[in-house]
């Protein structure tokens, strides 16, 4: 597939010094391009070293005028190259039906378009909008709503009634609706609490591999437009995630916890049971909160505190042997000077 | 399915308030029930507020007498949850039998009542108890023992000759029975010790999702009776966990650990190998614990200390840059009263 | 499988104390053997008590002589232990063939003995070497180039055009070649950034069960020669894992990280993205690595410092609010004496 750098340009709002009429056939890191790919230049770094890419055209912030290269100036880089790449992206496979080795249950509604691979299963009831994917090894049980333009890949499990909306992607491993971990203690042993509830993923939304989200005990557990999980993340019953929030990975989120929009937590990041994470919050790598966090606050550490106090109180850690020693010092130093006074 | 409230209160051991000849169709959340509910008040804060949900009947603690409507008043409100919730739990549907499209070994013995979903792969000399559901895409290898009334959730794999007992319910995507991570090294590589021993795992566990069970090295890895681990919790080879312990998501167990009887591991907490914790042990959230517990204690942190001692020193965490600060004017001042004190 | 001692003893290149002769049929625990098995003494604790174990002989250190047992007596016994275990594994079975109840796309090349059990699912454009498993659920996606005596255990996922070398074992449920995380924000939104990239695994690796490791944006996420990762272990896109490197269970790392070789990462680490992590690194577990580490240095905590450090640092934190009251105490101290030196 080649593409002009002109019709590049469009797609990413961008304005072209060199030829636009150059052909590109894919695009490719900097140091990896050859020459008949496009290549970007996102970090600063790069200014002034566009020579040492083999690449014949680069996509540079608009600050970048001068180079031996077809340049494609933009705004905002990161993005043109999420446009760009998806443009040369191999694997636009058309659509291959619905496999006859795969299993389907009764009442089984299908749009148009649909790739359902050997060894999907399907319950009962369930409905796919169009161009859903389900890739082999995918279990999809009784009741399950999926909307249009969803891909789910190998080994997924989305469980009984969940709801899944528009243009969703679920990588591999991850299990949807799985029952919230709920018992009753009777002081002695613990009774299940049987979790009636569901997952509901709304529009937009990309979930990350071997990831874990339980049903809601009552209701649902709830992961909003855009929200994007990496991989091992743990998300428990009754949690509501708010829009185009981020959850790196291996981060775990506690029962009933609600999350707004736009907010960011770290990789391995922790959240007690019941806490509400404001909007645009962001909490560090590795932090454990176990109280709410207003809109707008950076929060890290164990419990958690303002990322400023938290980057001078963690690099503290390593002179507490130190300011040790000087305390006792000084406890030494003013014995001696009360001695000394007493006798005056 | 209707069922009267003289029905509920029987099984929850309750006293009624009200008529007990009403009849119910199902139990919801406090805020999201309808006329025809059973819902719940557990938490003292609804007590004076049981008139703002839409349920025609509560369950509350036997402490709170008056409402406009139907009441069981119980010792322990989520207990009955646990048992009312079950009562109404949809999809106890019947018996699917051995579908024709899973794949069965040899010399396999399976109970009555069974449901063998399509897809899902069973070895040789596999035995299964009475009413044991295998989900699709459960691989149940060579030599594994399965016991009565057991549910093992999609994509599950229960390899090689491990054991599971009674009542033991695995949700999807877990791993029992993956290799111990043991290897010896020759002062330049790696070389991998066979992992030759089981799982065995007893009546009445509850295995999260996405868990991994390593088998031992030799002898076995033993998850005992009652046990309930959330999701994404690993256990290493030769673990011991007791009776009625509860692993919180993410807790990582390493190798040869033993854990006593009714403890708890919260959320990401993680235990070095040869470690023992002993009966009734509460570890906190995201603790990393490298000494052995005694019965009883309550722990937190990295390295583990008692409860309140932790929530102690970590409060202090955020004033460590102004102690520090305190700690450096403390020695200025010292220093002007040694002059002046050598002055005199 | 009867195996003479002589026999055992020349595979581990140690010396014989007593019968060479006698048969052994199995390996088995110091508490565990019976009168039949080999057993193994290395620790020193054991030294003076090769009488309890009931095995007929011991792989002990060279230093230990004397035992009315038969010995074997080795430099490593650790090392001797992994080459016995193998020795006696149980399931080296014959290979099956290709299952007719695999599914097996266009263009598919496969060495001799192969064991492709069914429900496994291979893409187009696959090619496997000789001596390759691929256990029940697992799926081979396009393109995909697997080496000779590759074992892939069940539920795994191998996603488009990754490749896997020889000798290489993946454990049950883990995800090769999933989506790195990326994305492009424009101020409101994310967008997602094609991962064309892909996994490359070398030789002699082995990944535990229920890994992720994502494939890169461009180029490779590449896992060198002999590394060995235990259970729930993430790799982000675009990072470099050295030779003969360990990553414990639940570590996580970040885009673009580059470990060298022969690096040991704890338990539950995490790890920043674009960090160098140097050769002969051992990191402690649950640490968070933020600054890259030079080769050969020990770290622990978050952040990262030295071990030794750490250990007298992180000792001192169940100190701090006795430290705290000592300074309040020291303050009024001085205070006196400041009162005092100002009256004379």
């Amino acid at each position: 597939m080649e593409i002009s750098i002109r019709k590049i340009a469009r797609l990413v709002g961008g304005k072209v010094t060199g030829d636009d009429r150059l052909l590109i056939n894919g695009v490719a890191a900097f140091d990896a391009a050859g020459p008949n790919n496009i290549t970007f230049a996102i970090s600063p770094r790069y200014k002034g070293q566009l020579h040492q890419t083999k690449a014949a055209a680069v996509i540079v912030p608009v600050d970048i005028y001068k180079a031996d290269k077809v340049l494609v100036r933009v705004e905002n880089p990161h993005l043109a190259l999420a446009k760009v790449s998806r443009l040369f992206q191999a694997g636009n496979k058309p659509a291959i039906g619905i496999s006859r080795k795969a299993c389907i249950g009764k009442d089984f509604r299908c749009g148009k378009e649909a790739s359902i691979y050997p060894g999907v299963f399907i319950g009962d009831n369930v409905s796919l909008g169009n161009h859903v994917t389900l890739h082999p090894g995918v279990v999809v049980c009784d009741g399950v709503r999926i909307g249009d333009d969803v891909v789910i890949n190998s080994n997924v499990s989305v469980l009984k009634d969940c709801q899944i909306g528009n243009r969703v992607i679920i990588h591999a491993g991850s299990v949807i609706g799985s029952d919230g971990f709920g018992f009753a203690h009777d002081g002695d042993r613990y009774h299940k609490i049987s979790q009636i509830g569901i997952v509901r993923i709304d529009d937009d939304v990309e979930i990350g591999a071997c990831n874990t989200i339980d049903r809601a005990t009552f209701g649902q557990t709830w992961i909003k437009r855009g929200v994007k999980t990496d991989n091992l993340v743990h998300i428990a019953h009754n949690v509501v995630v708010g829009e185009d929030t981020v959850l790196v990975a291996q981060v775990g989120i506690s029962g009933s916890v609600t999350i707004g929009n736009h907010s960011i937590l770290a990789g391995q990041a922790g959240v007690a049971q019941h806490v509400n994470i404001g909007d645009r919050v962001t909490i560090g790598g590795q932090s454990g909160i176990t109280k709410s966090v207003p809109n707008g606050q950076v929060v890290s550490g164990t419990p958690g505190m303002p990322h400023r106090l938290w980057l001078k109180a963690s690099s503290i850690t390593a002179k507490l042997p130190d300011m040790k020693k000087q305390l006792s010092n000084l406890e030494k130093r003013i014995q001696g000077l009360e001695k000394k006074t007493a006798k005056e």
